[in-house]
C-alpha cells in the first residue's frame, strides 16, 4: 500500500526521502490559494521564485510580479497576495513570477521530489483524486510560517490524510496529527482558526474575505504542477 | 505576560532563543518518566549522555549506566529504559549516567537555556507549579522521535498549556495545537495513542504496562533540574 506522510514545516524536509515521492506543497494563506486560482482562471504558467529580486528580473522577460513578505504585498510588484487579485481577465493567459515569505521557499526545497504538484483546500477534492491514481508514496509538505508549524497548513494536511485513510497507509505520527485536528475543525474552520496566530496576524491586515475564501473546500478542479522549474497545469 | 511556547521536536531548537526561557524537557516514552521516577525513590543526581561510549565511561566514576536505543536496552548496561527499573532500593542514593535515543539529545541541545527542568505526566502539576512560580517565559522541548514529532510529547506539551493558560500567554501556534491535542485525549490517553506509531512500535517490545505508567498523571511531586551539567532535585 502506498504511504503518506506530513511535513510540518520545511525545516524538517532533510528528514524525509523525496525521490520516491508526490510531494504536494500547501500554503493555505495565501500563496498556494492564489495559485490554484490564478490556472483556474486561466493563468497561462507561474513561476516560483524564492528572492524578490530575480522575481523584478522576470518582469524583462514579460511576467508579472506577484507576492509577499510578511503578509503584504512587495512594493513595485503588479500583484499582492490575495486570491481576489488572480481572477477574471487580469491573469488570463498571463505568466507570473510569485514570490512569498513562506510558500514558493517550501517549492524550491522539495525539488528533489519525484513530483510536486500544489494543493489547498480550493482544489481539495481534484488533489485527492490526483494522489488516488497516482502509484508514487505522498508528503503533504506545509509551508509553515518562518520555519514554524502553522495551524492552516496543519488542517489541509490532515484533510488530506482524512480522505485518503482507507487506501494509503500513514507514515509516523504527524499525518494522525494533522488528522486529529482536521476532524476537529472540519465544521467550522473559519472559528477554529481564529486563535491562530497567523490569523491573528493577518486579521490585522483586515482580510477576512481572503480567510474565508481559502478556507472554502472545491472551488476548482485544476491540479498545479511544477515542470522544469515552472508551473502548468 | 510570561509566554508559553512549544517546540515539537529538537530539529527546530534553532528557531527558538532559549536565554530567556525556562526549558521543560519531555520524552514521555520513557526517558523522562524513568528520569522522574528515579528521583521520586531516591536518585542521587542523573547525568544526561547523548552517546553510549561516554556513558560506559562514568561507570568508572561510581555511575549506573542506563539507557535504550530504538526502544531497546543497550548491551552491556545496568538498566534499560522501563520506569518499573528505577524504583525502590534499586536507585535509593544512587548516581546514573542516563543515555536515550531522543530525550537526552534533547536535553543536550537546549543547553543554552536559563533553566532546564525535567517533565513528565508523572510530574505534571508539579512542573505546572514550578513554571507558575518562576519569572521565565516557557519552551516546551519534546523530544520526539529521530527527529520528527510524536503524539506522546505533544500531549504532555499539551496538557501543560491548557493548565497554564488563564495565567500564560500563548506563542505561535504550536501551543494550540498541542493544546487542542490534549483536550482531545485526556480522557482516555492510553486508547487516544493507541494508533501512534511510537506506540506501535514499543507495542511489538511487549510494555504496555510501562505505557499506561507514564501516562499516568502526578503520581511524583519532584521536579529534576540541571545543574552544572547534572540533573538534580
Amino acid at each position: 500500500m502506498k504511504t503518506i506522510d506530513v511535513c510540518l514545516t520545511p525545516e524538517l524536509l532533510h528528514l524525509y526521502s523525496l525521490n520516491d515521492k508526490t510531494v504536494v506543497v500547501v500554503d493555505i494563506l495565501r500563496a498556494t490559494s492564489c495559485m490554484v486560482t490564478a490556472f483556474a482562471h486561466g493563468a497561462e504558467r507561474i513561476i516560483p521564485i524564492a528572492n524578490q529580486e530575480e522575481c523584478n528580473q522576470m518582469r524583462l522577460r514579460g511576467y508579472i510580479t506577484s507576492g509577499e513578505r510578511d503578509g503584504k504585498k512587495v512594493a513595485g510588484f503588479d500583484k499582492g497576495n490575495s486570491p481576489f487579485e488572480y481572477m477574471g481577465t487580469e491573469v488570463k493567459g498571463k505568466k507570473i513570477a510569485f514570490t512569498t515569505t513562506n510558500g514558493t521557499l517550501a517549492i524550491e526545497k522539495s525539488k528533489q521530489a519525484r513530483e510536486i504538484i500544489i494543493g489547498s483546500f480550493l482544489n481539495l477534492s481534484s488533489v485527492t483524486k490526483h494522489l488516488l491514481f497516482s502509484h508514487n508514496n505522498i508528503l503533504v509538505v506545509c509551508a509553515g510560517w518562518k520555519g514554524k508549524i502553522n495551524l492552516e497548513d496543519s488542517l489541509f494536511a490532515g484533510a488530506l490524510v482524512e480522505k485518503l485513510k482507507n487506501h494509503i497507509e500513514q507514515d509516523c505520527d504527524s499525518p494522525l496529527v494533522a488528522q486529529h485536528l482536521y476532524n476537529l475543525a472540519k465544521d467550522n474552520m473559519v472559528d477554529f482558526l481564529k486563535g491562530s496566530s497567523h490569523v491573528k496576524r493577518l486579521n490585522r491586515l483586515s482580510i477576512e474575505k481572503d480567510i474565508e475564501f481559502c478556507l472554502t473546500p472545491d472551488q476548482y478542479t485544476v491540479v498545479p504542477r511544477l515542470v522544469n522549474n515552472e508551473l502548468l497545469c
